[in-house]
């Protein structure tokens, strides 16, 4: 119960450091039919891989997935679905002399403490690598949902102070540029943001946005697994952010009630709403619209400038982190985000099936 | 699995609706030999119980709890302690003329699509009356938490757009304002800001923040039960909140790393933080410095205005709610952020203990 | 987390102890829509209520029942279903003379050495008193489960040596003695052999069948949670239950492959067993066939006789345990063996929900 | 959630088919600092290899393990343990006769029903190969449980009728008879019995016991976890297991309170027993003596000769299962026994470490 399990029907259970022989995930729960092969999944490690522009880290991985289980003539089976991606190029060199200090902004300090030990190797556990096995089982979740008419999409909001207003958002652009911002000209403006910070040996942060389309009405359980709350487990969860808000979020802290408040109309026999401040969740349920998220991802920790910390001897000393980093994490993270908030919702589906006897008696 | 459960080790399941014959709470998981007496959780219940100010709903309710087990001479036995509060002011007929309408806002409509069936009654399961059993579980985390030398606290940040700055904080003033802010002259005029929405039949959000002090370092499971990824789920899935920020929160991802990652330092041979940006977090486990969480906060969903709504069967209406209801449910979600933070560290606590053999050796 | 919840999807959590204010379940996660009434849960209770023969305790509890929260109209909604038990009859003093006492078969000595407290009067939580949750929880799933056309029934198959074969079995003859055995005339021999025990001052133990008919096929999931695999553990939870086997148990150790294997047959489009030697289960799924579990039921601990044991503070010594109780728990334990398997079924019932894509159609 | 994890701290997840790419198990929530290194795991997996004996099936697999992650420096790290074995003798060839039969006594029939697709090579996810995972990570347990004093050792019983009581037993026979027999003449009979079974294209069952000694005193949940409970779960779920008991089991049903009772004596400060028929638990905790539970396993299913029954059409046909089959598979599952016995003891034992205060005071 070291946390490396997340999902209750829809259980995924990930594993794998940064510099051991390589990163996994185990997929518990998945209904058996859907189809699936390994190219799908490759395409989603894709969107993530390290190298592809040059905002990101130089560490050459080509991150392929092996399936181990799970899979028979192209179908699930029903029985958990394991994902290995094999670590290539593990320069642990680079981290020796990293060894023996605490890194600041990063898991180091309390992760010695908490276990006595630590795999100083490029963060160990505590990797952006990690993520590797949330986006293999989050390609499985879209695959699941996509059968059933459910499309989830993640994309950049902002980088640091640039920042893109919905009335802005032009979807199709979001991969014409790097930075898989919904807006070409913002995305060029922060990229010139990011060579500047990267001349000065320091990095941003930004925004994810999030978007799902298709929910039926009902997803998410009342009280403590509300659909907002497991999002914000999902997402939070995820290395670098330290915020996330549902529709208006924090905004909504400064509204009023009469102009927050999305009234319901019916049209063609369908409930709608005329607005959606809530970000399509009423009572921890999904109701219908379009569901909203975002997180907020700081700038990343590990900067070639000279910082003050503490060795693992209790020494004040001084690091320079070196080694091959993303200037900000923004654009390989949508993904992430993406995956999570996939897995939420498709394990919350099938969560839901079980709400009513008139479901049970559909089946048995 | 409808939800009602949270955390794994000190786990809570809470149950009951706002007008059925009560509310309460089953602790399971709560260790044997922890002093407790009702009069401890009474304390909590009275600082969200209603009627205390005018800007709290009239309803009636002493919200007196009773301890049904788990407590023998005064101490907890290791046993599951259930805790029992009985509605009394239920004066359903208030909601006879809403039950064919869905309220904008509420959980309503996904309710009725969820389950087929809604028990209209002050919003049931739905209702604000639910947190009863959060709070009289928090007063019993926050007592354990307490006995190791941990004090969780929480107040109100902004009202509307009446928000205080660190800098101006009081934390004695606190307790002095109904709104439970730290500084009392902006108490002041964020409780006429809330007169003048009344007098507009409308209603107002907020932030709360909590902090936590004295935490040991390394509470918080590496990956999916990040002590700040369970803290986002813990807090969001309170009623009315719609954003989570930990430290500088979405004021981060606009931050530089440079700024934003906060330098050790050792004093005494104690490791410190020159800043604390991250809010006591790094990697998902405590980093020994303080804990601060804010919750954003929606304005009151039920307001007295007609607003455009769809009946049950379908037709589009008006609707009027009516009934007793909080301008601004802040001050009362106060201790409620406060419960839910205080649960979700006494649960990281005891799930810590089994980290490494070194404690193993201590105990066996 | 302290072990008092059972299930996944329907999940119950006990609590109470045998002489505290009382003794209830929280059951989350029954579906919304299934018709429910007070009197149709206090019918299971009666049956394992004390004081109805010449072989029960003559502790007088009526063990009325209170529903709590989770039904609206006659029907669950959805939310957690509380149910609550007042204790009535608590002698306490009949245990003061053993407060300070180890008595041998009970769990007084490992749950003092487990807590460092003990709640000694009558046995606390691990008196059989905690079975009234499981007993309640248990009529709800029964009526779950008779809804689609499953029906759960135990019987007293042995009273110490006196054991009743298939072949004599008449179903119809269980409700006519106070054993509940399939068997009038081997009940009033058991009935002689326990009236020689109680004056002896002895106890005897026995063996309960329950078996299951109408189960689809396909309930239990495969590896950990198999059906025999969690009615194993359901049926061994009950306080003192000694052995569980499926089928022919441990018969089967001693037969041949040849002779134990059930030949499946095909008759009007349906797959049937020309034998069950197996007991309705294989691969720890349902396989449509009646399904048949027997528990061993040690006899009772609390004798009258003087027996060597040690004091709290670790003085041999001897102990004569008074107070009321049962010369064999076998009856009233029929029902919680009942309670137990229907509870399984029911949750294993809703996690088969999600086992293909082809169930996920039906509902979205 | 399809049923492939088990414990709750110390939590283990098994994936993998027969003639799939490989078997693994991920274990979360092992402690860090404990010294591991795949021989030791491999040493387990050696016990439970095919091909030792003529009593086990041919097919010829190395099974070597490979510590995917988890491990640093000869050390566990409080990650993940991810392990895996490739298959490699995988003659699917040699299932494509039976892909269209269901086989009596496996799980073909109920498989099929619940997931609508079936991987009939050598059974697929229901293949005893699955047990792999269970091993390796009963290695890992075992070792953990060592270094706390706590040995957990397992051995056939019986082999068919041929069964060797407890005053016969020679603990150190059992590694010098291919049945794992405490009693080498015994074994010598068994082995004659299975060579004639053989002959007859028939298999046998029988009898594995295990015992664990050294625990500490109050281990397991009171209720639902309760050790016996969990064990008889752990037990029950492996593949060919039809009955579980602890202690005097099955026979305590015929004993008398005075007989089955075991009672307390104090020596040199230590709280002992006069026997023990209890088999170590008392209340569903460890009361400080030798814990005790057997296993009724069933004949292998897969027999050559030829048997009644459908095919996936539902026509009535006949099977003959050929391939390379156990006469029978007890041998091969006592360490399959004793590994699930060890996983739920180190699991209980994390468990334990929260059970009070006094606890919680020595570590933080």
């Amino acid at each position: 119960m070291s946390g490396s399990s997340f999902g209750k029907i829809f259980r995924i259970t990930t594993w794998g450091e940064s510099h051991g022989p390589g990163i996994g995930v185990v997929i518990d729960g998945c209904p058996a039919g859907l189809a699936l092969a390994s190219e799908q999944i490759q395409e989603f490690l894709d969107r993530r891989r390290p190298g592809q522009s040059r905002y990101t880290t130089k560490r050459n991985e080509t991150d392929s997935v092996e399936i181990l289980s799970g899979i028979f003539e192209g179908k699930t089976t029903g029985t958990p679905i394991s994902l290995l991606v094999r670590n290539q190029d593990q320069r642990s060199r680079d981290y020796g002399n990293i060894a023996e200090l605490f890194r600041p902004g990063h898991a180091d300090y309390p992760f010695t403490e908490k276990y006595g030990i630590r795999d100083y190797r490029g963060g160990g556990r505590s990797s952006g690598r990690e993520t590797i096995g949330r986006v293999a089982a989050g390609a499985v979740a879209s695959l699941l949902l996509k059968e059933l008419g459910i499309s989830v999409r993640a994309y950049t909001k902002a980088i640091g102070p640039y920042s893109i207003d919905e009335a802005d958002y032009h979807y199709s652009e979001i991969k014409e540029n790097s930075l898989y911002m919904p807006n070409n000209s913002v995305a060029e403006q922060a990229g010139e943001y990011i060579s500047s910070l990267m001349a000065q040996r320091d990095s941003c942060g930004g925004v994810i946005e999030c978007i799902a389309d298709g929910l039926p009405v009902g997803l998410g359980e009342p009280v403590f697994d509300k659909l907002d709350a497991l999002l914000a487990q999902a997402v939070m969860s995820v290395g670098a952010v330290k915020g996330v808000e549902i529709g208006d979020g924090f905004a909504a802290a400064q509204s009023s009630g009469s102009r927050n408040n999305d009234p319901f109309f019916s049209e063609e026999g369908r409930i709608c709403k005329k607005s959606n401040h809530a970000g399509g969740t009423l009572g921890g349920m999904s109701d219908g619209s379009r569901l909203i998220l975002r997180a907020a991802v700081k700038p990343t920790s590990s900067i070639a400038r000279t910082q003050q910390t503490v060795s693992v001897y209790g020494e004040n000393t001084e690091i320079t982190v070196l080694g091959r980093h993303d200037p900000v994490i923004v654009p390989r993270a949508v993904v992430v985000v993406e995956s999570m908030t996939a897995i939420t919702l498709a394990d919350l589906l099938l969560q839901n099936m079980t709400a009513k006897m008139e479901h049970l008696k559909k089946i048995y």
